[in-house]
């Protein structure tokens, strides 16, 4: 089957990258694609899959879609589909969907956005985590810098949990990144150690703002904390060192947007 | 040697709790157990640990702490250390250490203190992570309720990274919780979905808080709801699910203590 060699060719970056496509695997990820507007090129399952109710009623929303939706859903056996799958345990379903076109230009800047930046996170499960925390605080767009593990790999896709088939976040250069802060007028703020601490912070958030996060070891690169208008850091021991998910996420919240009154 | 079989006793939690002992793996968590006042019971290394710089610094302090706190340092075969082990890739060198012994009597509550309850957490890397974010942000204790991963679990103390080798974590009764919390005045809040949006509170904190977050799926538990003065929420979108140790690191910054002035 052509969907099965197109599911092995992607489990490269440079095949997704060629190809335009990522794979995502299991039932509620599959639930997540099929609910976003994402693209949907195939879908593989095993027989297993109908053994559980809630894969059952998935196989039947994925006929009923595929028609007007313009994929195909193909059974393949155990062997063919364990060849496919990334996981040890895949619970017989994968999918294969377009990688979303998104850039800067497709942006929805409203007052108040918040823009998260990853300077070169290497951990794919941190990512997926991250791009949880952004969706769900109504982060406007993540954008990945060169150097951070790609956004379709799949175990981000995995860890993100479907977050980011609607989640704006996408990969893209540091150059195309200034240029975007400075036409939209969007202040950038880097994270680190010893930035100012957020406990100190008396003046008003900037009403656009972008948020740096660093690679877990190296932390922010230095071209792009020269691009920063300020670095902040969390009020935390400085003895301890925390995941870079957790400290995204309590920057994420420690910066969002001023309550709608 | 007797080491070997004890460390592989430790690796089930029927094991750590008979001999109130420990295993940690690995040249950073041994160095941060060294740097601990826990009482270490021993020390085993393969050749492979002077290879690199930091595995012969570590090695050199650990036999000139040894006599002084009273701990063998052996040196094993690699096949022997292999089967004593957790890690596939270990760093040749584990250590053996007393389980602390920690209490609600050992509880430091000073003003603004801040407790962490976990209530049927059952991932170790969430747990980990989460005892290195509660170290960080000072808070005086974490309770590990039943149904919660042994925090001497070696994932646990991986995940970790040497944080409760200092932070005043440990297991405990809800009953043991119940009494703790009245006899002290301490404030009991609950995490859930559908509790008050931190964005909502306006009254100021209680001084003294303990904050409870609950099990991955099933969040908290009835008997441990009932407890709570009030249930608390992050003002997310409800469609997103947040990785536990994401959210619990949002919600202890969210209710930290005011600063100092």
């Amino acid at each position: 089957v052509k969907l099965l060699t197109l599911a092995r060719d992607l489990k490269r970056r440079r095949g997704r990258e060629r190809d335009g496509s990522f794979v995502t695997e299991g039932v509620r990820a599959v639930e997540e694609l099929l609910a976003s507007s994402l693209n949907i090129r195939g879908v593989l399952v095993t027989t297993h899959l109908a053994d559980a109710p809630r894969g059952a009623a998935l196989l039947a929303a994925l006929h009923e879609a595929a028609p007007q939706r313009g994929f195909a859903v193909s059974e393949v056996s155990d062997r063919d589909f364990a060849g496919a799958a990334d996981t040890e345990s895949p619970q017989g379903i994968l999918a294969i969907a377009r990688t979303p076109e998104r850039s800067f230009g497709t942006i929805v800047l409203e007052a108040g956005a918040r823009l998260l930046v990853l300077d070169g996170l290497q951990d794919p499960g941190n990512v997926g985590t991250i791009l949880r925390t952004a969706a769900a605080l109504g982060v406007a767009a993540t954008v990945a810098l060169p150097g951070t593990v790609d956004l379709w790999n799949a175990k981000v896709v995995r860890g993100a949990m479907g977050a980011h088939f609607r989640h704006h976040a996408f990969g893209a250069s540091l150059d195309d990144l200034a240029s975007y802060l400075e036409r939209y007028s969007v202040t950038l703020w880097s994270t680190s150690a010893g930035g100012k601490s957020l406990d100190e912070m008396t003046d008003p958030l900037p009403d656009r703002l972008a948020i740096a996060v660093g690679n877990e070891g190296a932390g922010i690169s230095d071209a792009l904390a020269a691009m920063a208008a300020m670095s902040v850091a969390l009020p935390i021991r400085e003895v301890e060192s925390l995941n870079v998910a957790v400290a995204t996420g309590m920057v994420l919240y420690a910066l969002r947007p001023p309550r709608e009154t």
